[in-house]
């Protein structure tokens, strides 16, 4: 099943994309036994949002080996290397990527995501971690290059608001689309241009093992996200670009990019 | 005003600490105008919880030039240096830090915490930050030594459940007491040894200076925590020593330290 959140003029809900384009709305949340409404809309005629809100995002550097290489910074870690993005910095398909203010090194990060379902993680081993995957989306790991450089942690960098762009749906079934998550094609096209074109098994750690790991340090709470990492490739984007990046089985999460919207919650811009 | 969040046998709730150690249960949420149930508790009767969840906790390396020295990690960095702590990583006062199995460099570091408002931060300036700020409380930004020096990204090393100890209260009005936030003694004991001992007045980059910052880069919402970084003194740790963390006009935070429960979603221990 695709799982989309959206706005209709009736507010914000989560619901099932089928095939024919249509959006089945759901009562309440998409975990555990889906109920709809019985209310159908048009994609046309609805915005999808991020599929999910997650409490977190729990993201992997350095894992994938041509990217490791390209980045210049040393050899591959032992053990996955773990940072966050705030759940601020989420937004949704076609949403603005917006450039903060003088920065020009702005980069794209095309990863999968792994979305957790109604029993989070905590303590779960590699052999039990699938159970806990509620389905697998598109995310854009959005960095600012010269930061990440020059802070040595990489919060700021990673961490603006619209630098994780996640979408366009949860994917909850993807063997049943002859699909497998531990070998999908990623790519990453800027203005049509193709910028990165990886596989998922060329991760250095696997699903299994990420979400084993992070559940031994932090408990993942039911619709937190995990990025997996970036294949090489990654290169700047400026205002007026257009950022997709495409999944085998998951689609395209496509969005632009804009200058910073500095409108401040004291009124007015800065 | 002291803001509680508390435990009863009818639920969890705000509540409003008064000096004669009674807790007055608050309608809702404490933003804005606060509405009283009606219902008191005796303190004794309750258990205090940590006194917000917030989505994210900002968190500030390296803001005190003796803590800078003490670790032998270079100068002090020109901008404040950022990084997250998972909301997951929150406890409240009385709740024990779980050392990670194996670990034996777990540290304390006790920290100032700002508590966000009800209009959230997002592009203001230094000169308007202070009009964000619901209150002041205390935190404790337990760290796992070892893994914050071979990591590099700090995730790991300060992510872990149980990692943030807040509380005991929210003070929502220091100036009534006669304290300036941005003058108060911070002390930290392990087993009543004295610790750590500071004064906010030694921050090198202040509370204003912080919140404009942050706010340039993610969006602080109502309940956010952003603690300011610590002073010199951080060590070690071990299970059944007590770590009480004490600020001038805003209590004192105590907490047990244990070994981790490893108790797995997927059932049993691991």
């Amino acid at each position: 099943m695709r799982i989309v959140r959206f706005a209709s003029p009736s507010g914000m809900s989560f619901g099932v994309l089928d095939g024919d384009g249509q959006v089945a709305q759901i009562e309440g949340h998409p975990f555990g036994t889906i109920s709809f409404t019985g209310q159908r809309f048009d994609q046309a005629d609805v915005r999808l949002l991020s599929p999910i809100l997650p409490s977190k995002v729990v993201c992997v550097g350095k894992n994938y080996a041509a990217h490791v290489q390209e980045m210049n910074t040393g050899d591959a870690p032992k053990e996955p290397l773990l940072f966050l993005k705030p759940s601020t910095s989420v937004i949704g398909p076609g949403d603005a990527i917006r450039i903060p203010p003088g920065s020009t090194n702005v980069h794209h990060e095309a990863e999968l995501a792994v979305v957790i379902g109604a029993r989070g993680a905590r303590h779960v081993s590699p052999e039990q971690a699938l159970s806990s995957v509620f389905g697998y989306s598109i995310g854009n790991d959005v960095t600012e290059r010269d930061m990440q450089r020059n802070d040595g942690q990489w919060t700021r960098a990673k961490g603006f608001d619209s630098f994780c762009p996640l979408g366009p749906w949860i994917e909850t079934d993807l063997a049943a689309l002859g699909k497998d998550p531990a070998d999908l094609e990623i790519t990453c096209t800027v203005d049509g241009e193709l910028r990165q074109q990886g596989r998922t098994s060329q991760l250095l750690f696997d699903v299994p093992t990420l979400i084993s790991h992070i559940s031994q340090v932090m408990t993942l709470l039911p619709g937190d996200v995990v990025l997996t990492g970036t294949p090489s490739g990654v290169g700047p984007i400026r205002a007026g670009q257009r950022v997709e990046v495409s999944i085998e089985g998951l689609g395209t999460l496509a969005n632009t990019v804009a200058d910073a919207d500095t409108t401040s919650t004291a009124g007015g811009a800065r």
